[in-house]
């Protein structure tokens, strides 16, 4: 660990600048899996063993994936972004880890959730030094020859994301409180909870690598669609999912109640007898996967799950139609294609 | 909140430049509360209420005032600095709410924790809003006319502390599952735990107000011995403080086993018999209020008491000294004597 008396002498141990290699997505993916692997790999005790838990082995990297997708989509040097993206990963991850202290959640990405394995306190503790590494991820910028001004707007784009990501973790807190069947109050969460992280990694990859407003302002757009898209595609999934292929437990949000889209699109559409069914299986005192099991059937008869679906299908197509002001490449065809497992038709 | 189509050509909602007043104490202290009382005013919902709640009414400012006097004794405008030393209150109080969920405390400045108040699983969404407030008040000092190059050198410096304040929260959560009377361990903890982001304090604050490196390190080592002295000074409390004097629970020490340094002094000097009537008392199955009267006597009759205040002035002197090289100044000053109460014989 650091000497803090000569704390500020020492600069942090970051990437070094470095050449590009073609960025195909393969070694996109391939290089953001291995900085994630080294990141905490030399932290002793247990907050490193707490964070390499968490971050490896990796998930499906989406944002910062999304993050160096979008700084070469504006022209840039994704090895200059590089620290930005590890440190976006461990921002989500960080939500993650607290989200299942939350959720009460003992599943993630098919291991034991942080909190599971390493008790509530050390958890929150762990998450908590995600979220610092973030930030630090962003100042190794300062060391890969990103200029200065971009890492303070950047800065300010991804402390304000960070904070909507709070705000949409409250509100679902207050909203499986006080349940509410209005399509508004869930949009606007999703957007805080989800699209945040998503307009923060994109906007911040895209600023970072010296885009032009109207460029960072079309990925910020097309983040939040398409980060929306994916928290509908996962309320979906708790209803048509599996275990296995989430990664994490299917009976989540019928344990903690959670009016998602599927149960707002059927409730809305239904009859008084239909609410009522819903109200009554939703928060009734059955088994979750009971439960779990009931309300799928009733939103797949309802139409609700093929609404929904549709409904992140829609958010995907404005996504992409966000991208069109931005100049043709291989990154933003990519980005444009980010959505097509949210577009199959395999709900 | 914000709509986030547009998040990235809105500006975050900043203080503005201004003229600086006069920069006495009584100023500094009541601009900073003015500033902590209006962050999370127009915050809607369950996270404003958690913010203000934790925020307000404010505690001793140590560390936001810790920042403007260090941006002072480099010769910096404060109002200038002043959302970063916002921002380090915001830090500090994310820690607490954090800390107040791992070691079950109810009460923190004399009112119920935020934990208490509103559950750990809010609570620790409020937590991570404080942790990113941190980051969004490093961000506003684009906006009160900082150059950019200070800004992601102190974001740099930031960064690291934070992650060094869950180094040392999760050492501690390791040395109370596994009790070591030593000294080391203890030491690098709580440098760690609270030294940090007295370091993190100073060492930004004269970095954004450009202060050249020797006087950069000059603080961060006055930094580092300062926040050791309260630390220690916090951990005699817990032996010879009462709730009224304290504002949060004088069993949570004696509750929670924790080996600190009184009790580690009197270990180390004592009797075989002596030991192990320490270590019966700590972990022994007695209700915390009796443990810690036990511990409490134990401890004084060893002389642990004493020793253990004559640490803390020591760390004291170490940290004047570290101001010598700073030029003559109010601020280098008052920073001499920001340890008084330390030094005070009350213990």
């Amino acid at each position: 660990m650091a000497d803090h008396g000569v704390a500020v002498a020492v600069p942090v141990a970051g990437l070094q600048p470095r050449t590009s290699m073609t960025a195909d997505p393969a070694t996109l993916g391939r290089v953001v899996t291995q900085e994630l692997s080294r990141r905490w790999s030399s932290e002793p005790g247990l907050l490193g063993a707490m964070c390499r838990h968490a971050l490896t082995p990796a998930g499906k990297l989406m944002r910062p994936i999304l993050l160096l997708e979008s700084a070469l989509a504006v022209g840039g040097d994704y090895s200059q972004v590089m620290p930005a993206a590890i440190g976006a990963e461990c921002g989500h991850v960080a939500s993650l880890v607290h989200d299942d202290i939350i959720d009460n959640d003992d599943l993630r990405r098919g291991r034991p959730s942080v909190q599971r394995q390493f008790g509530v306190g050390n958890a929150i503790i762990a998450g908590d030094a995600l979220i610092f590494d973030l930030f630090a991820g962003l100042a190794e910028c300062r060391h890969t020859g990103v200029p200065d001004s971009r890492i303070t707007q950047a800065l300010e784009i991804v402390a304000r994301c960070g904070t909507d990501l709070c705000r949409g973790q409250s509100m679902e807190e207050e909203l499986s409180r006080t349940p509410s069947f209005d399509l508004r109050p869930y949009l606007l969460m999703i957007r805080l909870k989800t699209a945040a992280l998503f307009i923060g990694a994109c906007a911040s990859g895209a600023v970072l690598a010296g885009g032009d407003t109207h460029h960072v302002e079309a990925l910020a757009t097309y983040a939040e669609r398409i980060g929306t898209a994916f928290q509908i595609k996962d309320d979906l999934l708790a209803y048509t999912g599996c275990t296995h292929t989430m990664g994490k437990s299917e009976t989540s949000d019928a344990r903690n109640g959670r009016v998602t889209l599927p149960i707002i699109l059927a409730h809305q559409s239904g009859t008084a007898t239909l609410r009522a069914t819903i109200e009554r299986t939703l928060f009734g005192p059955e088994d979750p996967a009971v439960r779990r099991a009931a309300l799928a059937e009733i939103l797949d008869r309802a139409g609700a799950l093929d609404a929904c679906a549709e409904m992140a299908r829609d958010h995907i197509r404005q996504a992409r139609a966000a991208l069109e002001v931005l100049p043709a490449s291989a990154s933003r065809d990519r980005l444009s294609s980010f959505g097509d497992p949210v577009i199959a038709r395999d709900r």
